[in-house]
């Protein structure tokens, strides 16, 4: 697997645990030594593993967590650093998203995530694998 | 200066870029050979940096470049890339960003750059120079 289907594999199991609010699933996925950032749709950054983890645990047990399916997404990597831009599919209409990676002890997690929204719709635009400088 | 520091001072010369409306100065943030994309708020990804620069270009010459200013930076950095998070005053409202950047020729550069609606503001919150795992 290259590290860009390693990075898009990483973002898809990132839409995986949201979609089935798998809390636990979620909590793996974020960075535990990295310092880490989050910023919701209309929200300011939360800093922070514990906060950030938090939120997330606010969105996926909640009544109104959102049915959401990620879309064209594509990948861009820098070595030990990388990140997924894609839309979010959410109930007929779209956000735009970026998530960053980093590795951590060999496995790609995620540092930040901001999502917010968008004008655009995915239409024909292909999925790609994304450009590497490596 | 710190690493930390050196990140927040290109973020700090993207912003000024932005507001001086100053077309080079933006070209040569950006990188040059690494891959790019931007998303301007309520836009999808703009991939590549030649329809990033274009973009920027458009913007900044455009009758209604924003006065624009970067509030309450963080920095969150991870050897040869980091980020940072913050505000964007435009008008007396705020935007939220993220600003991307790795290391090209020893210089950070930026590789990505969302901004999107808070309903947050700055408030209160001090500036920080951020978290590092190095």
């Amino acid at each position: 697997m290259s590290e860009s289907d390693a990075i898009l594999f990483a973002n898809e199991m990132f839409y995986r645990a949201f979609a089935d609010r798998d809390v636990p699933a979620m909590e793996s996925l974020w960075a535990s030594s990295a310092p880490v950032c989050c910023i919701h749709p209309g929200w300011e950054g939360i800093h922070g593993r514990e906060d950030v983890i938090e939120s997330w645990r606010a969105i996926l047990v909640g009544a109104s967590a959102p049915d959401i399916a990620c879309i064209a997404p594509r990948a861009y990597y820098y070595g030990e650093a990388g990140y997924v831009v894609c839309f979010e599919g959410v109930g007929g209409s779209y956000l735009i998203a970026t998530n960053y990676f980093v590795k951590e002890e060999g496995r790609w997690k995620m540092v930040h995530h901001q999502a917010g929204p968008t004008r655009f719709e995915p239409g024909d635009m292909p999925p790609e694998s994304g450009r590497s400088i490596n």
